[in-house]
């Protein structure tokens, strides 16, 4: 089992189904497929909801409601606030990627709660008071107040990020080996003179200069093969005075 | 000069105004100003794009909009394309997180353009192919369609948070040192001698259970001053056979 299996995103008082729609999009993107509403306050119909919610309203249609905060979060052996807010109670927040890894651990151990608070007042000191943990997405000085379905992504994200379970994607060529580089500055240099753009006492200067241009980041077998090809062909189209059709290369 | 102020937030072929102003708003959050637009094809008015903007409707209307996403990019120093899907020419893509600090180097010496597609097909292979940079957004496999503002969001987010600029805001208090940590030992010790919680014999064992609650995670100098407080008061209560108020206390 995925220790993601055992958080659960806890709306509580939230207005908008927009949000909660969004929000659960957010959640299927990272992985995260349990949604809690605490009293919600919702303002408008659900239509909004599943147009935001697109392929997650599964998500959305299985979300689980509970008149209080403190019932939504009773069986969570972590609860963890998230608070845009600055204050008394919130001094022990810490960036969500600095402890989603723990927090995971935890996850492992049983249900797991993050809390987001109204779109307009956020969670009460009281709910604050609930929380084991409490996080605070970094935000710009200059517009620190983020959406509600925003904060629930970013902090998905970081769990899903923290699980280590997504790779991303390889170059399917491997880097050239030397050898095969050194067969290119090779074929290159003859290349470079026969098409007259370099004369013989020139190639050192010159072909320091195209090691430098392809030493640039991680160099493939196919950027060789590929570079090589253009040297074969160029040679070729030198001797032979004619542009060969790509069928006869 | 912050280089996030070269970091130039390009939208190519845009249906859904409401998305623009998402945008703008997750841009706002980190600290992101400049957006453009290449071959807007919106379908709705700009209300929808307004209310979603909320207090970053200054980006909104300061956008440039650009007849095609050539001339959009056109005096960048690095464009970078995001992309779900996989592909043949999607190889070499990244994870925003791996490769922002690199960008934001050569954000240093010019615009760059961090794009992102339509909303149904995402960014067309010839516009893959004018990238100089690809990256992926880290998502669940069971549903890898991000929303593009939230794409925005994700991406932004992780080139804010590679600037350092951003510092979690820290404890007031510093950690206890060991001498208070040991005088707080001392003193609940007493008290629950005295409110005969435990046996003197039992002293040692049920202190090192109270050792062992008081040393999870950092443990602050209010943290033991509180613990300190309720040790005396107990003790005082205890000899005086009476509650006092707290303003007696």
């Amino acid at each position: 089992m995925s220790a993601l299996d055992n958080i659960r995103i806890v709306l509580v008082g939230t207005l908008y189904t927009g949000n909660v729609g969004s929000a659960c999009r957010a959640m299927a993107n990272m992985g995260i497929r349990h949604l809690r509403l605490a009293a919600p306050n919702l303002q408008n119909s659900w239509d909004e909801g599943e147009r935001m919610a697109v392929h997650a309203t599964d998500i959305m249609n299985a979300r689980e409601e509970f008149a209080t905060f403190e019932e939504a979060v009773a069986d969570c052996v972590a609860v963890v606030g998230t608070t845009a807010r600055e204050g008394l109670y919130r001094q022990h927040v810490k960036a969500p990627r600095d402890c989603a890894a723990d927090i995971l651990a935890l996850a492992q151990t049983g249900p797991v709660a993050l809390v987001f608070g109204r779109e307009d007042k956020g969670l009460l000191n009281e709910e604050i008071a609930q929380c084991t943990h409490l996080i605070r997405i970094p935000v710009s000085k200059g517009y620190t107040s983020i959406n509600l379905a925003q904060a629930v992504l970013i902090t998905c994200y970081e769990f899903f990020t923290a699980t280590g379970e997504y790779q991303p994607p390889h170059e399917k060529a491997p880097p050239a080996p030397q050898a095969q580089k050194q067969q290119l500055m090779k074929n290159w240099a003859q290349m470079l003179l026969e098409i007259g753009f370099m004369r013989p006492e020139q190639t050192e200067h010159f072909m320091q200069g195209f090691h430098r241009v392809f030493s640039r980041g991680v160099f493939t077998r196919d950027d060789a093969a590929l570079l090589l090809g253009v040297a074969r062909q160029t040679v070729w189209a030198c001797k032979h005075g004619a542009r060969p059709s790509p069928e006869g290369a």
